[in-house]
């Protein structure tokens, strides 16, 4: 266990999480629930369980099949618990910012699972600091449980009401102590948090792909703003916060949710075929064959082909045996981080003209690298569309995006994009084919990636008056 | 390193084999090239290399990514270098029978890596050890380096030439000494090997996505029976054995090679999508969809929907996060051993009638769990499409099918399969339709597993009188 | 990285510090230092290093030469470091109480590695607790950096001062933050604390034998009650507490330190051979032969034998290939743990009358099976001598003794003793010729566990009204 | 599984061997056997276990508690079990150098177990690889099996002894097939090897110490020249060699086997403690204190002491908490090398004449840094004692001693010697005294170490025209 200490100013990562109460297998099911959550972060997991008189942790680096043996399962005493994948910049990717996060405070013991990121931690942090608090960990997740810690109120509801009120950005929440599991999400509902019901225990699950796995059954998202306590009484809703607009995320639709999940009330493939769809209908262009950049480009690439009437075809094949690092030769390969992964089909491809379909553009850096590799393949033209709208702004939700002035579409025109990643053309889907694409899920979203309107001001937050916490 | 030691029966394993003369990162590229061929074996993995004086050699259990690390490659010295990687059945999944193969005898020291399956390995083994030798790995491999070593011929390639005219069967094979690289392929061509350039460099693969990775151009197959000596003095070429007919194996082409590679003179995807055209020509059905089970059932999918003009889907996500075991809740999940790599997405199947698209059937078991995943998630029909004419009879020639008795279509007819796996109807394609699709890749093959027709008889071999061994 | 999570009661662990200021290799002494005190502590160590700017840690579980690779020390950067190694009772063998302790806090980072247990632990938990504080580990360490952190003083020395004036018990302690280190002894002076030199450096070290490992020089001991800052402007000494009773553990001399470290003003090894001697004056025996218990009772026995005439002779012979566990056969053999690590030379002990020597008797299980396997050699009597009175209370001031009932001789009178571990006679030393042993060392000593009599009062410190802590 | 493949020249290992028969956990009783036996070698371990039908095998490179976990263990099935402990030089420590050695030939399998050196064997080899053969490892024991494998003698013992007739050097065995142990020694009988009964098991051990740790009885040694063998008829002896003339190896007794062990019919720490006696007689020296090297010195010390009427004490401290490798700082320690390990007490040494107890001295380097240890502690004079006569030439039949030129003592004078050890005298045993010292073990040894005299002589062997093996 190796770490450089040093003040954090608030960086992203991205979660899973699962909880399951009144299961005989609680730890294996959570096991699995995570497993299924893996794309939602690869870098640690955990799981703590309950036996209604102790807390039970296991956490390490890595994937959940790495890092969870049989005997640490069966260590993992008890009928409840909950879990948590990670990824996280690196830097940051150390063992005390696993989670769930586990502490003992006044009340008891505590564990805590956080997807989400808190807008207001830096000046929340300071307060602490400021009243002589300590901090081990530089994730969020350490100051709701200071929040709590800090709460006068006697039971754990109210505690976590305390705390919730001062927090400010997304969230969705799995608490565990002895006796109880409450799930919250925050009142804009950023991120996704379902319930479900497997026989007589509760289920909640970041998505509902986890629920598939295990076979429970979805119930209904936890709503925006709610919290819901489970404890062997049954369950309660509690929604003690003002009303506020709901802004779900439309980036888990296009990118980050796993395609059989559904969020928000629509499926994720069927939203992205209707996203390669109204790319057709935007972004027409006279081609032989359309083809995804594997694999999240897989289901517009069908709804773009459906639409247009252009060919679907697998011109490009990706490689899954990939570990954490490759020894790349010093006389370097070139494109290797993108060859690694990915490998044209020449057969596929040569003398053709292509449509490739991407769901979003960053950097530009790997676009570039591969419509070089479909142009060596010898396409006679190569036609970008992207499944989104250009990405100008950072995500402080949630979502490991850059710094701005990395985003490519921050700085520069479509026109220019089209040059540096040497393609023909290039066409991004409109912020109201977005909206068309996923109205089935209802009409307000979080956009802030594409529009820069953030639905909770990060400056303000950062800067404001705060609650006094110790009054 | 533990094991068990017992008598062998000439067991079968897949394998992929590599190898670089006169490259300053031989064994870099080596592990590069193995990388690209992973899918052809993820139990072991080794390099040996050599600087013109000695052998070094690096082997472990487990994926190419993980078996190797900077230091063990810095460590394998030499501009020349060979690489395996190798699947085998349960019980002799041992580091002793990982390859590439290495010894000393009365020449120097050699190293072998060795993809097919001799026949003729039980009666030769019996023979070595009648005259006094002894045996420490179970594989074919060691068999061969006996009569390299029992060969009385004075240069390394009359050696060879001595060994392969004593063993049967099928191999693509790479020799290394201190100062020489040796590719061979039987006289059938069952198993594929390819040569390639890279600048001053000569490069030998199993399949052709080997030298795109590591950016070599691809020049031309290994003959089926041509011996390949490569040295400082360039490279020759020797064909020392009677004529054969060519059959190559094209089992290849429906399952084990990578979409990207071209192999037996045509790209893997190209083919696969034809055998999915044939298919609906021959097994038309009034549907609404056609999703193919990932990853392998892809293009033969997109063939079906092409000439069908039923519309294409991904109706079934694959989860590639997978380990080598999963913990299984004691309260069993159904069809746990499908779902943990398969889910359905419902909202795409529900209400259809659905084409699903794979590659073959061999023990019936996963069809059935998949077709019931299927009408789980909605379908209104199952319509279950084979690329492949019916499994009937085991590979001795290097692809791990199980023996005769577990193969479902060698028991059961096509009505009775489908009754066995719930489908609502079955079909398969016919030898005839096979061989049309691969008709670009030359007329002749080994079909053994479909039609019983084995181009070296398995029981003869076993049992003639063979060559003296040592007069 | 699993663990139990639970309500703890002031636990007791034996541990060892180290700590260099201004050596351009710190890190890799201190790991050498720390090898020198593994004798304190076998469980887990750590190493803090700064290099002005930053902390960079690395802790782990297992033995110093286990922990750190050459890498894992070369990341630890700058020219000031603090180690810990660490020992404790199991159930709380986890990498989060492992040393030494880092956290971030209002004023910057701090890292802490701390010898010796606070009995006031309890309620001080208790009282941050109720304001809010929450606790991640089960070691009284973090107490002390919440203290320091609710500190309104504005150096960290007199933060440190704070924190210390409001801790009750044992505690040789070493801070660092990025341009500091301080060293504290508590006011009683229960455990060593050494001050070295290395030419332009300052070392700190639980024992002295650390200094001659690094070639260090012996300056003098932290005094009780002093508190010694290192910084760039030099050395600085404050003694804020009123004047306590000087009160050294003398188990330190009779077990716990290393024979070649001079501690409290004597050399152990020669410290232990008076005991010897003393324990040969006071339990003389008419015997053949004298052998220790190895290795600790080898000083005492050669005492025992100079003065009483008997020859010395090593008849038990250790085994030091000790793992962490050994796999006992089902057939359970006589003695197991013992005979693991001890064998009895039967043709030095056959017939013979023989005076076993050890330094202690706790639950006197030990002792019975050494023997029973020393007349199993063939001993014709055998007498058992301490050099040590008998251990009656247990320890709260850093030494790992069970609690009082499991204590033979607080239950039972010497007679008893000797029937139970089946001696022939049984002597311990007097608390008298104890003291006359460590003469030398000077007059006054913690002797708690010989005779209950407690420098600082357990009971009353843990019921005590404490000092307001956030007035 | 990382090696370097080259010609070897036939090195030298140090070993310890350990064999049950017929014990329900034999494989858990040869793992605590191999435990006893661990100082005869450090570097790699393994068991071989059979039920009837198949051999079992567990091997791994480090010590005995570290290779073997308990599933390991409880995978070696079957009432029969042969394990092995190894040391090597440099270069040749790998896995596939590790025992027992197991192989398949024309008679089923077999496994072997050997402690000692072939000298004939680069000759065997060559002439094995003459007729074909191949070799895997670098050790003598794969050339025993080929022999073994070659011989057309129908039962195991008949084969066994026609190995062992055309080999020549060292070698204490155990061979185990399905249903057979047999335990060999060489006709000098150069290696220990004793037979002990456990209730109704055989059991075999390198040392008698194994027999104490799992409570059997030492029965007798097997004898120089002896084949016993142990199947489910009973034990057999087999005495098939010419009379030879008995030569065991003095060395085990001066420095190799364990005190606690009997062999060759006298206990080890009994001849040491003589031979520190006679050494007393020899060179006397009016001196204040006598100390051992730890540990090996320890016996000895206290004969020198118990003859000369000087006190005997512990100066050095040793630390047994060594790890393979230590980092050093790059501004390095003086005498880093025996810093990690010794230390002296300055407190007992300082301002006294110091008799200074070793075994041997080999290269000098190491006496000279003891020295210098004690001269920096006080020491008034040191007088360096050796208990044993010069070693001035290598050992060939099983102790891992250096090349005859980096041996001071077949290049220096005693005097000589002295000066570069900076000793102020130095005495060595004389070859009469070592003898008298032993007498109790009989007559005759091989001394070849302190006089060049080989039992066997290597030259002639390894010219000679050998047995033709193939005829």
């Amino acid at each position: 266990m190796s770490q450089e200490i040093s003040r954090t100013d608030g960086f992203k990562d991205e979660c899973g999480i699962f909880g399951i109460f009144n299961h005989p297998e609680a730890a294996n099911l959570t096991y699995l629930g995570l497993y299924s959550l893996q794309h939602r972060g690869q870098e640690s997991a955990g799981i703590v369980s309950t036996d209604g008189s102790k807390l039970y942790s296991h956490k390490g680096m890595g994937l959940v099949a790495d890092v969870f043996s049989s005997s640490d399962i069966s260590r993992l005493y008890g009928n409840n618990a909950i879990g948590h994948v990670r990824y996280s910049t690196a830097g940051e990717s150390h063992i005390r910012n696993a989670q769930p996060f586990v502490v003992e405070y006044s009340r008891g013991s505590i564990a805590v699972a956080h997807n989400g990121n808190l807008i207001n931690s830096i000046i929340l942090r300071a307060q602490f600091e400021a009243y002589g608090s300590i901090f081990q960990s530089s994730n969020d997740t350490e100051i709701i449980v200071h929040l709590i810690a800090s709460s006068k109120e006697s039971s754990l509801v109210d505690r976590v009401i305390y705390a919730l009120k001062r927090i400010k950005g997304s969230y969705s929440l799995l608490f565990l102590n002895e006796d109880t599991m409450i799930a919250a999400r925050d009142p804009h509902g950023f991120r996704p948090l379902s319930l479900g019901r497997l026989k007589g225990s509760w289920v909640v699950a970041s998505e509902t792909c986890a629920f598939d796995l295990i076979e429970a059954e979805y119930v209904r998202d936890i709503e925006p703003g709610e919290i819901v306590v489970i404890n062997k009484d049954g369950i309660a809703s509690y929604k003690p916060f003002p009303k506020a607009q709901y802004t779900p995320c439309v980036f888990e639709f296009i990118y980050f949710a796993r395609p059989d999940s559904t969020i928000f009330g629509a499926n994720v493939h069927a939203v992205r075929k209707k996203l390669g769809e109204r790319l057709a209908v935007e972004h027409p262009v006279d081609a032989d064959i359309v083809i995804p950049v594997p694999d999240s480009g897989v289901p517009a690439a069908i709804g773009y082909a459906n639409a247009s009437g252009i060919p679907f075809d697998k011109g490009i094949v990706r490689n899954h045996y990939v570990g954490r690092t490759f020894i790349e030769p010093k006389d370097s390969i070139r494109h290797f981080g993108v060859k690694i992964k990915l490998n044209a089909i020449k057969d596929i491809i040569k003398g053709k003209r292509v449509v490739v379909i991407d769901d979003s553009i960053v950097r530009g850096t790997t676009s570039r690298k591969i419509i070089k590799m479909i142009r060596s393949a010898g396409a006679r033209e190569v036609h970008m569309r992207i499944s989104s709208p250009p990405t100008i702004s950072p995500c402080y939700y949630g979502i490991d995006t850059p710094r701005r002035d990395e985003l490519i579409a921050a700085k520069q025109t479509v026109d220019e994009i089209n040059d540096y990643i040497t393609s023909d053309t290039l066409g991004y889907l409109s912020v109201e084919g977005l909206y068309a694409a996923v109205s089935e899920a209802g009409g307000s979203f979080c956009d802030a990636c594409f529009t820069g309107r953030y639905p909770v001001d990060i400056i303000k937050e950062q800067n404001a008056p705060q609650l006094a916490l110790f009054k």
